[in-house]
């Protein structure tokens, strides 16, 4: 961050009065340009008991496999973001089902929450993935999965068979995982 | 947002190429500003069956009380940032339990999520706080509570009786709350 957002002064690093840490703050109007975790919904979406993976068509981790997963926006819940995201990256359309995993990606500054999902029709290749598959359990790619967060995802799903039994919580870092 | 906080230039709505709604994007240097909803970490402390409150010092909602929480800051987990918001609020250190209540604060771009917690010894009134108080589930001030966020917490915590029944979802949007 070089300028502020708001009046285009340059801006620098200081404790705002009353903050306890250093924030990028505007050297003529003082803004505070806070900078916070960001959310990534995904979604183990099933269909006759197996998995719908997408390989991924952009970096990071092009041509690996992933569950349908991304940032969540503006203007929808959780769970709406992990069923968007199952239509955008694998064109299926989802019921929704419950939350089973919470990752924290410490050093990427991000949160990785995932549902289950039962896939109510058809499925297709999104414009960010290159191909879209349905995979027996047994059959996931394990060494070409692209996230360590939706390994963990899959993992718990599969010892869960699916059903509801709380939320796993795993914490990740760089210097734990070569990938997250 | 008016400027590019990258290069300094003006920015102007548009949808990117490859992206399928608008965003904030630079005339000059193309950087795309993406603005994505933010996590709010809360915690429900107690100490002998009593529930820890804080009376806000603070906008919004000043003098009214509320379970600590506060914006999730990047270098930690959702755990501990509920703790540390705890330990500032309430200057209380607790071991920090499960989570139970997650609610999504539609219009504010706003997901707050709540941890149990046991107070591991004494509290006090952190900067952002008037007074902090011990309460009995039923002396909580269910009129003067700050957030409805919190309310939903507090309300899940009790029937929970503390236990882990599993995560509570809410979903609050401000044409249906007052305020959130």
């Amino acid at each position: 961050m070089n300028f502020c957002s708001h009046c285009g002064a340059g801006v620098s690093r200081k404790i705002p009065r009353g903050d306890n840490r250093e924030r990028w703050v505007c050297e003529s109007c003082d803004t505070v340009h806070y900078q916070n975790p960001l959310l990534v919904v995904g979604c183990v979406a099933e269909q006759d008991g197996k998995i719908l993976l997408c390989k991924r068509a952009i970096e990071p981790r092009y041509g690996y496999w992933t569950v349908p997963a991304g940032f969540m926006e503006l203007g929808e819940s959780l769970a709406k973001g992990a069923a968007r995201e199952t239509l955008e990256e694998a064109c299926a359309e989802i019921d929704i089902g419950h939350m089973f995993a919470s990752v924290d990606v410490i050093d990427a500054g991000q949160v990785h929450v995932f549902f289950t999902g039962k896939v109510k029709g058809g499925y297709g290749v999104g414009e960010e993935s290159l191909e879209t598959e349905l995979f027996a359990p047994e059959d996931i790619p394990w060494d070409e999965l692209a996230f360590q967060s939706g390994r963990f995802a899959l993992q718990k799903y599969i010892d869960d068979k699916g059903l509801d039994k709380g939320v796993h919580f795993h914490e990740l870092r760089r210097a734990k995982e070569s990938n997250n």
